[in-house]
């Protein structure tokens, strides 16, 4: 069976139709005729069941570039695992998902064009294309390697919400070192209940080490009195982390405010890892989640977001970004007054999104 | 007891050096009295032995900043795991052990300064201190991180070896598409026993799909034909990956060359997995290493350092890193000609570098 491309559309007749669409759910029905997208022809070409497309076979109509390789590919993988799906384009598949970097939807096993529940919106990509986090939340991202291994990510825009918290204390004493604070004699409950810094001595002993983020939060809370003020913590951060340490001091703001409790995330080479529900760091259960702080127009390589969520997964939590609007400082002036960390305070800016592997 | 700091040097009298150098390992016998490092004399006002430093006590030493925090809480550490160390300062240590990136010399338990047996040479950085690769190959890196945990990555210099080769076919036909290859009925050991490409059809079929990188390598050596031939490869990898692809192409052939197989590592976020004794894919072990290839003047942020060395460890290989020299593509006339891949070439400008975790 032939068939042609015009204008991006291949077209094949009434017996396409009933062999391909209404058996198989290729394409899109055009009068008595079958719309076929580029991709849908590929594939039925590679399968032998059609022969030609304006007198193309399959590697012929690979080397036009008709279609893109990594859109074939991750239709082929699709089908072989026994669904149906749609090109997202206008007329195609509902209005609701050709908008956004949606390219295909994908029917639930056992279903088709014909109905209307969609399993994934998939959005194609290879491994060398930026992916703006400003697109994600809703799809999954198919990422073709370049060996032609695919990996399925799936993206969500996940809530937070915890329990944790402990009454802050009324200006500690700390002393401002090179890129931390030694805060001396604190209430044991800074640490023991609030998860706050570390101690210097396992054993107890009087010193708590705060690291710039804590500290900063701590002093413009009034909680912890430095030389200099909250300022000067936050000026110092600045100086050894640039802008960064500003969307990490909202992202730690936000969590806090929240309930839950987030520490440093080094050792996974994240920026946090959080705890839900902290009652005391005696009985600490296992972090949930791993936190990167990323600047709300950050674009992912998407190698570096296969990094991530490996390693998130093997360590069995879950990889969230959080995405930080501007560079100004919208917790300025926040400090001071408050009884305990949980202001309940909105996330001031700072949107959250999970990527985790998903096998479709 | 208390002690004086001029130049850089602590100084405590006869009876501190039989206290704290003769019984523990601290300072240097100078003359009848005791020279101390600072980390030295803050380690033993923190513990109480030592009074004052020019009548400063822990707290008011580590403001005045006369020694970094990570290096006292690094040297802390160390005595808490029960070896005795030494700052890497000229007359404290032999001679071989002052120059390069060291801070301390650390002995092995049971064994101090009296002695000539060395277990670590430790190299002391903050989390956010760049850490340039060429320093690394013979320390151990002690990061301190932000809350001030340390973590210890141990490197080494790694040479490639391994047993996998395959007769290479003579130009294969194949397609240059956006950014792979695919390859029209090569030789089945290419794929079999050589592990290139990845088959389009996993039950058999004909198609071959390469990376750019593959069939770069392999039109270089005259088994694939290609349109445009070896240049047309390069010049698209360098479209996509930019100087990237110049060095993935030199690590890849070095690899190669030393009968190593290199495959795609974008599943654990790295440039390549390896395998050294490939004897057929159908009789595929684990690979051993994930490869990350960096320029050679590369600088790591040690967050990267962590999260590389943790993913490669959770996943059992090891982490090592090709430190290419030069921009300039050394390879570019050795096409041709080969019957195998293995050609025994050295290694063209690409050292190796391993880090990993190491529980001192």
């Amino acid at each position: 069976m032939d068939a042609t491309l015009t204008d991006g559309v291949v077209r094949a007749g009434s017996d396409a139709r009933e062999r391909f669409y209404d058996a198989r759910g290729y394409g899109r029905p055009v009068g008595g005729d079958l719309a076929l997208a580029p991709v849908e022809a590929a594939h039925l070409l590679y399968r032998g069941d059609l022969d030609s497309v304006d007198g193309m076979g399959f590697r012929a109509f690979l080397a036009s570039a008709a279609v893109p390789e990594t859109a074939v590919l991750v239709y082929k993988d699709l089908r072989d695992r026994g669904f149906y799906l749609s090109p997202a384009r206008e007329r195609w598949v509902a209005d609701r998902d050709t908008t956004g970097p949606v390219d295909f939807v994908v029917y639930p096993r056992g279903k088709g064009p014909w109905d209307d529940d969609v399993a994934y919106r998939v959005a194609v990509v290879g491994e060398r294309e930026p992916v703006s986090a400003a697109d994600l939340g809703e799809v999954v991202v198919a990422v073709v390697d370049e060996e032609s291994e695919i990996t399925y990510l799936e993206t969500d825009r996940p809530t937070v919400s915890g329990s944790s918290g402990v009454a802050l204390p009324d200006g500690v004493a700390g002393d401002l070192l090179a890129d931390r604070v030694f805060c001396w004699g604190p209430p044991a409950s800074l640490y023991e209940r609030g998860f706050y810094g570390q101690r210097l001595d396992e054993q107890g002993g009087d010193v708590l080490q705060l690291s710039l983020v804590e500290a900063a939060y701590l002093a413009r809370r009034g909680a912890l009195a430095v030389e200099g003020g909250p300022g000067a913590v936050v000026e110092r951060g600045r100086e050894v982390e640039g802008d960064r340490f500003d969307r990490r001091l909202r992202a730690y703001t936000a969590l806090r405010g929240r309930g839950v409790v987030p520490k440093t995330g080094f050792k996974f080479g994240a920026d946090f890892r959080t705890y839900a529900g902290v009652e005391s760091v005696a009985d600490l259960g296992h972090s949930e989640w791993l936190v990167r702080v990323l600047a709300a127009g950050h674009a992912f390589a998407p190698r570096d977001l296969a990094l991530d969520v490996r390693l998130a997964h093997g360590v069995r939590k879950e990889m969230v970004f959080a995405l930080v609007e501007g560079a100004d400082d919208a917790d300025e002036d926040q400090h001071g007054g408050a009884d305990g960390d949980r202001t309940g305070d909105t996330d001031g800016g700072v949107e959250w999104l999970s990527v985790g592997r998903l096998t479709p």
